[in-house]
């Protein structure tokens, strides 16, 4: 089996590189350049490139092959957080307890540093060494990130929120909107990672259902923090989604059945790890850390 | 040599499948993908993917294997006009005659909309036959739409026109400008069309070459319709350009002037037709189209 790493050797890994992946600027106006690695940049916990990195490796890939594809699929999080941001969406000034990019750029620059990332993002796996070694893999990886970021996927989800803005959804939409607008790409890293080591359709499967099932304890235990966390560390301002009178697992749930779902999806995540066998356990440590993470 | 098709053969071709390549809504939430197919379904010349179909053809490509690739090119660019539309960049409330789609969706879903017609283009190629069959093929188209769509071309071009606004630019800035903004994207329809093809070097340079002089001698002409055209034909209203006081070829140049401009380029683009011979009809045909446009 391949060499090991730790969270942090990946996190290292993944932020040594994530600005040689941006162009520089040719025709003296940086702006969009700047904003580009200034959201990529702030950080976040990284969590999509490391379990994509990770799967690649204990379904026997080459990892450092599939850096470019973390660092696209971590391009294609910070443009979703870029656009989400903007006034026209969330309105959201701060991300990760720094000014978000429009503040800090200006909105139409962020706009385009979105856009930017988004458009990259393709042309990274496409120009990576794996894609020309082996195309197939490339063309694979851009249909699945294409499928799961789209109007299928990511955008589908941020839609369904808009869409129930100010109403009181029901779990069921809930759980569709949080599948599509976190889950998707959260999957998408299993897929990615299966898709550049080769892995067999049942390797993928156990990677997908653990995605599936962290993605979403991931998003309930934000509903947690969200009543319970602590400001400074949570690098937003508590209770927001309170004052929206936007429902979540804590409004529907309660605080007591919420963390027991959250437990309950975390726990089926690691028995579907079993095919992995002892190379699991950084997989069942990153399960560990988001059920038990305080921001 | 290949059949040949008129220009209105491949509208058709495109306008009748263009609405096939955007997913159906799968939760109940359809407004994006309505606003996708409403802003592509405006319509507007469809140079690009035309021009994409008829190189593919002169160089002895299957063109019913290229229509996923003029789509894909077709969707970028109609991405980038609802995201220019939108109050904090242009603040465009008519596009081509009919309401923007921020005016008609909500600025939410326009920006969304633009995000999934970006998303969904690299897909479209990714999922084509063509990629399929040669998956290398469509690793050099989408990594060379992502260069040309990205901040190195067109995004790179808008942010030349964002900080030159109000400002009187140069020539030479003009000419950088809209070589990225409009240009980039002019150059990749000949680009991909020649892939698609296998087109040797020689013919692919030919084909760039006579896609920069027309999308040069396009924005020209742009620009003078902008003082002389019909606002009715033009669809915007006139003299939009001069009020803000952006410099444009006829205030650098005057309006005799930028018409010989346009004229010099429209016959050095023709010229560089030569190694294609009779095949290159249409081609011509669409050179003498562009300049002699009326809106």
């Amino acid at each position: 089996m391949n060499k090991s790493y730790t969270f942090n050797d990946y996190i290292s890994m993944i932020n040594s590189q994530l600005d040689s992946f941006i162009p520089e600027c040719t025709y003296g106006e940086p702006v969009v350049c700047d904003a580009m690695k200034y959201s990529l940049g702030i950080g976040g916990k990284r969590i999509r490139p490391v379990l994509l990195l990770e799967f690649c490796r204990v379904c026997g890939g080459d990892v450092k092959k599939a850096i470019p594809f973390a660092v696209a699929l971590e391009m294609i999080h910070t443009y979703s957080l870029i656009h989400d941001d903007l006034p026209c969406m969330d309105d959201d000034d701060m991300r990760r307890g720094k000014p978000s990019c429009h503040i800090k750029y200006g909105e139409e620059y962020a706009l385009l540093a979105g856009d930017g990332l988004l458009t990259r993002a393709f042309g990274v796996i496409a120009q990576s060494d794996a894609a020309k070694e082996n195309p197939l893999c490339g063309i694979k990886a851009i249909a699945v990130l294409s499928d799961l970021a789209g109007v299928e996927g990511m955008i589908g989800g941020q839609t369904v929120d808009l869409k129930n803005e100010g109403r009181k959804a029901s779990l069921e939409t809930l759980e569709i909107m949080d599948s599509l607008k976190t889950g998707a790409l959260i999957v998408c890293a299993a897929e990615l990672g299966c898709i550049v080591a080769g892995a067999d359709d049942e390797k993928a499967t156990a990677a997908v259902t653990f995605c599936k099932k962290i993605g979403h304890a991931f998003q309930i235990v934000d509903d947690i923090l969200d009543v319970i966390g602590d400001e400074t560390e949570l690098g937003k301002p508590i209770g927001s989604d309170g004052e929206s009178s936007k429902s979540t697992y804590v409004s529907i749930l309660g605080l007591e059945k919420s963390r027991e779902y959250a437990d309950r999806l975390t726990r089926e995540a690691v028995e579907a790890l079993e095919i992995f066998g002892d190379e699991a356990n950084l997989l069942k440590e990153i399960a560990g850390m988001l059920i038990n993470r305080r921001n």
